[in-house]
């Protein structure tokens, strides 16, 4: 479910109405309309009360098993729904479900920077700020903010509203949090941002529509980023980094995307969107991957490696698309000798 | 013709006089000498009484269309030159107009530093704000600033003197504009970085010598900008990003670079200097282009593309270098078989 | 030998109370506890009194040649240090070594956090500023710090505590220095970070465990730092950018890294940790080093080369892994007739 301290809720709020604030009066089945929404979420998070969609058959064993009271579907899909799902038919069910968050979650991105920004110099009166905390000069920390004991806030680093940061953990100068739930001992490194906004749009004729960025990013225990790296904070689910993972300089890491424990991601990499990592993966400079895909724990992936499909647990990777290693060394061999042959015929 | 607005303009000035100030007496033919100089310019967008210079057969069709009233030229080119336009003979056009340009704008990178950091905290009397609009905590903005109303400037957020910006647009925390024109509901995740110094050097036996930056950044109504992504201004020319077009993390985007309306750039993207691209044209994570090519609208590059030439509208593209996206697919299988052969041999 | 301008030593201390404070206290000899360390080092550049470690064997020659007091090494390579220097055997050297840097350097990430944090708004009391210098609002300068006469900091700007700038610098709007030495006529861009915590960790089964950062960034005179872009300092020894080099936008220098003079690097680079770089060598765009390589002098690399062994000066490199540029030619010609070939069979 979206989480209200980063994301104003305006609910709950009927199921007739929301459709209807939303421009989809048709939407609503006879029955059922006088139910309360409760939020959206993700078909998986979605606990009853909630609203869900799916626009993509790849999430079709998340809808079978989905808590979610209510779910934006097209016909093909509205079959499969659990019983006790109310299905909302769309022949777009993607834009119809956006239409519907934009009512549920009013805060749109100038909306949320204009609450952010009007807070005070410094630490906003609402913060909680746990005794041996120290704040830089220039910080400025927002309302409803939390910081554990022996945390340190560096130099003219921004905390955003409802971020809560634990204990004896370090933000670099000139960092930057938002939407974003952070363990003890975690070192932001200087320039970093987390749980910025996900690049996520609808292509309409009259150009991309923002897909609402309702998430949050997870720092857990022990994780460090690494200086003006980026960690987009999810679209409905959280962007997760485990327990321990280390990450880089210069890297992204895309909305939704799952880094497992005790990770180490060198830097310039780039995880697109749902990225899933398993534990103990270590990744070598300039590595890549595509979105939606697996790569199993105890993974190493050579330097310039780009994923662009699932791998299993210890895989050993490297090249363009990713490939066993040793392929991958026999592949280079090869096209050398066909260079060199080209040269002597 | 370079934008007073951001680049101090000590002429208008006599062309004997601005070449005997900038070292190169000798450059002037005996007839000419008298006329004032009023700026400098690319030969495309030159009016009269602006200079201009050619240093590359390229910018041939360019010189004989040019209405600037001066051109600084090498021998090979100088009878290329439309009537009326007045040619500085140069055995060294770039290097020479190079000094001509330290005259006329002598607003170096130290200068220009100095006159922003000179400014006050917060907002700079000269700054025009319509109502309504949000400045956060530790924002800096700069001499002569216009903003429109319903904008919000992000804490600890820098904007240049002279940088404008519409409406309903965010800044978001930690980023900064200089010599920027940005439109209406512009969005600037944290971090970037617009309007900064290109990278443009002129090889020297006493090392490198900077080509003065003297363009803006211009930024189309609806454009959005990833966080930690850089834009450069132009050199003399703009550097200009379409209307709707989005850009994500971590995303370089060079000098004088023209990208069109509507297009989708991934994160990690890196575009070398006059890069065009038409609209429309979406680009996976991790794309890259060599400087002075031309990508076709409604283009479609997958992830890693890297683009060494032009290419046509409506191109698929993948691989380094790009290449049709079923041929690079072919490329990829072949040399799979090739490395699994010598295996086995 | 570490500089204690920037890492607080704690020291000296007996060599037996240092490895008893390590717990590690039976890794003293029968004889010699009693000298004092005056300091931790690397092997090349210690001097008496100071303690290194030798874990690989590619630090062999430098064992050799070293006038450290102490070297904690393996039993294989116990035999190999130079007479005078007393061995303190380990089964696990760099571990070791980290336990003892811990003791003669106690300020970790946290401490040394808490340090600059504590300072005041502006220019610390103890900061040593030439006349001339220009502090934009909200820039903050540690303690200690030293700036040149005509050099400009930017708004927002961060120096660190320690830090020395020349003359005649510019540092931008939102760069923040750490660890740093910067020479006369630097520029650093907007957003920039220099003399940041390398991505050092040793692999533990509890996770990983950092390494400390006990060196130092080094940028000589006249080197410029693009926007985004992030400069390590070393782990023992400094990273170093050599004279008149200039780096663009969103590139990555890892910690050790020896960048020659009067280089230029283009945009998106990478290089990995300990990577040498000759002077004059060009690097286009999104280039990458593996580490512990050296790249010879008057070099060019086309855009997108991956570097990952030894290349003698005046190479002309390209490709992945980085090749010959004739031979990288010759083999994407090749490659391209095979995926053609492929299509008509």
């Amino acid at each position: 479910m979206v989480d209200t301290r980063f994301h104003h809720f305006a609910g709950p709020i009927k199921l007739v109405d929301l459709v209807s604030a939303a421009g989809h009066a048709g939407m609503v089945p006879a029955l059922g309309g006088e139910a309360p929404v409760h939020g959206a979420a993700d078909l998986m998070a979605a606990r009853p009360g909630d609203i869900g969609f799916i626009s993509d058959k790849r999430y079709l064993p998340a809808l079978a098993e989905t808590r979610a009271s209510f779910v934006v579907a097209s016909a093909e899909f509205a079959a499969l729904a659990p019983a006790g799902t109310l299905v909302l038919p769309s022949a777009d069910p993607y834009a119809d479900f956006v239409d519907l968050l934009e009512v549920l979650y009013p805060d749109n991105t100038a909306r949320a920077a204009r609450r952010a920004a009007k807070g005070p110099a410094g630490i906003d009166a609402t913060a909680q700020l746990e005794e041996g905390v120290v704040v830089a000069p220039g910080a400025v920390i927002g309302a409803n903010a939390e910081i554990g004991t022996g945390t340190v806030i560096g130099p003219n680093a921004v905390i955003g509203p409802g971020v809560a940061i634990g204990r004896h953990s370090v933000i670099g100068a000139g960092a930057n949090l938002e939407c974003t739930l952070a363990g003890d001992r975690v070192v932001i490194q200087p320039g970093a941002r987390t749980g910025t906004e996900g690049f996520g749009f609808l292509p309409r004729p009259s150009g991309a529509r923002k897909i609402p960025q309702l998430g949050r990013a997870i720092l857990q225990e022990g994780v460090e980023i690494g200086a003006n790296t980026t960690i987009d904070r999810g679209t409905l689910i959280d962007t997760v980094i485990g327990e321990g993972t280390k990450i880089d300089n210069l890297v992204q890491i895309a909305h939704n995307c799952r880094i497992g424990r005790h990770c180490q991601i060198a830097a310039n990499a780039g995880l697109a969107g749902s990225t899933v990592i398993g534990d103990y993966v270590l990744m070598g400079g300039n590595c890549k991957s595509a979105g939606f895909l697996t790569i199993g724990e105890h993974s190493i992936l050579y330097a310039g490696t780009a994923v662009s499909k699932d791998f299993p647990p210890q895989s050993r990777l490297a090249g363009v698309p990713a490939r066993d290693v040793k392929q991958w060394r026999r592949e280079v061999a090869a096209l050398t000798r066909l260079g060199r042959r080209s040269q002597q015929s």
